[in-house]
This record gives structure tokens, sequence and C-alpha cells, in this order.
């Protein structure tokens, strides 16, 4: 049950955003940039580091949610989601995103934790400055989300099938064109 | 020393941002709004929220610039954001402020930690759902901005001085009125 009167037609995030629009605009923004606008990070490896710090803070909204648009990205069936979440390290991703996850999992933990080796890793794998500052910023951006979707309790389908169309839609067009319009009547 | 090649002469989040102009518009935008714009919770209990929380994540940069800034707006001398940061209960400041601290508090360990007794005792001091909205948005928000900042060693002034001069704006003109334009020639 969320704690505050959200529409209790949407999921997760969507509905909060639908109580307080002013704050819709900024956020879609942001994950509009940090996931999928064009960057050297494919949007399918930045959508893997928010389907795992969702796991790592253990929002299941997030996490069923980025793993179905990871999944779509990545034109398979979840199964690289999962092996990243179990082990990052035997995941079938690359050296330089394992490098990134990492950095990604300490910035969970929080910021201080973060050391120079840890950059020094991925930048040996390839990691230039711009992608080694999205990956602490997607990081941080979902301690963010996680944090707001379960401190005000919002609504959680746990069948992944009511993941896929939403998955599919923001894969396509991405998180500001399928954010629904401020209705023009709210007060 | 920060981990990438961010602008010498800024600090904290404000070097991240004119790094990547891309994230300031958004990431500015969303503290305009939770902290800064119209609100039945005042701008300074607002930051103080934002103080609060940056202390109990341990981000020095973050924790002086907005201890400054609610200072600015409480009229006071920082002894009210020290008496936060000290013992809430025991702090100078409304038994809502107090209720909503408490669920901010609960949001920095984890969005799970907050239950619904901690939104009761909230509702019976008088917060209104918007109010816990952005309170827990507040402190969710301020668990990305402290592990961005210190996820990527940003330069962080000790001198409470040096944070004197920006709070006055901040708390005068806002976060998006204060924010450098973008630079017309970045590539």
């Amino acid at each position: 049950m969320p704690y505050i009167a959200i529409p209790s037609s949407l999921p997760g995030i969507r509905s909060l955003l639908a109580f307080r629009p002013e704050v819709a605009q900024p956020i879609s923004q942001l994950a509009e940039t940090l996931l999928h606008a064009p960057n050297s990070l494919s949007p399918g490896e930045r959508e893997l580091i928010g389907a795992y710090i969702s796991a790592l803070n253990d929002c299941t909204f997030c996490h069923m949610s980025h793993a179905a648009v990871a999944s779509q990205h990545l034109g398979d069936d979840g199964t690289i989601v999962k092996a990243v979440v179990r082990d990052v390290d035997t995941a079938p991703v690359s050296a330089k995103l394992k490098a990134l996850l990492a950095i990604a999992a300490l910035v969970q933990k929080g910021g201080r934790f973060v050391e120079e080796r840890d950059i020094a890793r991925a930048r040996r794998e390839g990691a230039t400055d711009t992608e080694i500052h999205d990956t602490v910023l997607i990081a941080a951006a979902f301690c963010m989300f996680n944090r707001y979707v379960d401190g005000l309790g919002a609504w959680t389908p746990t069948d992944p099938a009511a993941y896929k169309d939403r998955a599919r839609s923001v894969a396509e067009i991405g998180y500001v064109a399928s954010m629904p319009q401020p209705s023009p009547t709210k007060g």
C-alpha cells in the first residue's frame, strides 16, 4: 500500500511523478540523459548498471523495470542481468563494464568507498572520464530512484510480464517521450 | 584530488556539472523544485533536511554548503543545523519537522526502512501528503548528490567562509538562476 494518495492505476515511480508533476520533468530528463541519450556506453550497458544498483538496494520495481529495459536493448532474455546480479566477475560482459560495475557497487555503499585504484582499473580497461563520471552518477541516481519508490511504498507489480510493454516503449523512444503529458487542469 | 579532469576552479558538485553540462539542467531544476520553489515547508526546513542527510552520508561538501544555505534562510549562525545533526529529538525545530527528519533518516538507510507508523507520526504532527512526498524525495536526492560528489572525489573546501557567499546567492535567487550558463563553445 502506498503511503500517500498516489494514482493507484500506475506502478512504481510513475505513480509518484503523476502525483508531483513538478519533479517529473527534471527526473525524466535526468534518466533520459544518463540512460537513453547517445553515449559511448550503450543504452543496454547503462540500464544494466541501473538494474544492478537497484538489486543491491533491494528495490524490486526499479530492478524489474530496468532489467526489462536492459534486456530489450541487449536483445536477450534476462540472462545477462541475472548473471551480473549473481557475480559481476563471471558475467558475460566486457572487462571495461566489469570495472565500471565495480565502481557502481562502491557508490551504492557510499561515495567515499570509491578509491583511486578503482578508477585506475576502469581506466586500464579503456574507460574514459565521461564513462567514469556517468557510471558514478547513474549509480548515485538509482540510489535516489530506489529510495524514492520504496520510501513511499509505491505499487510494485511482481509479474515480469507487467514490465515488458513499457520496457519496449522506453527502449525505443526514451524516458521523456514516454512520460504522460502533465494535465492542463492541475491546480 | 578529483578522479576525473574536472575544472579545478570550482568546488564540489559545481565542478561536476561544469564537466557534464547535459546533466546540470535537470539536476539544478530538481534542486530548485525541491529546495527553493514555493512550498508549505519553508526553504530553511527543506535545506535542513538536505544538510542533515549529507551529514548522515558523511558528505562534507554537501553538508557544509546546504548547512550554510539553511542558516541563511533560518537567519541563524548554524546552531539549528548543528543541533539537528547532534540529536533531532532535542533540536529547536517543530514536532512536524522532527517527524519528517525521522522519515528522512530512514530513507537515508534505504527506502524499505520507512514504515506505516513513521508516516502516521508525521501525519499526526500535521504533515500533508506533499510534505511527506517531498521529504522522502529530498532525502533520496541527497543520497544521489552526496554519492555523486564523493564518488568522483570532487574538491571540498574546509573553511566555512568559502560557502557563505554562494549560500547567500542560492538562498536569494535559487539553484537554476545561480547556475553558470553552458558555454556555447563546448564541443
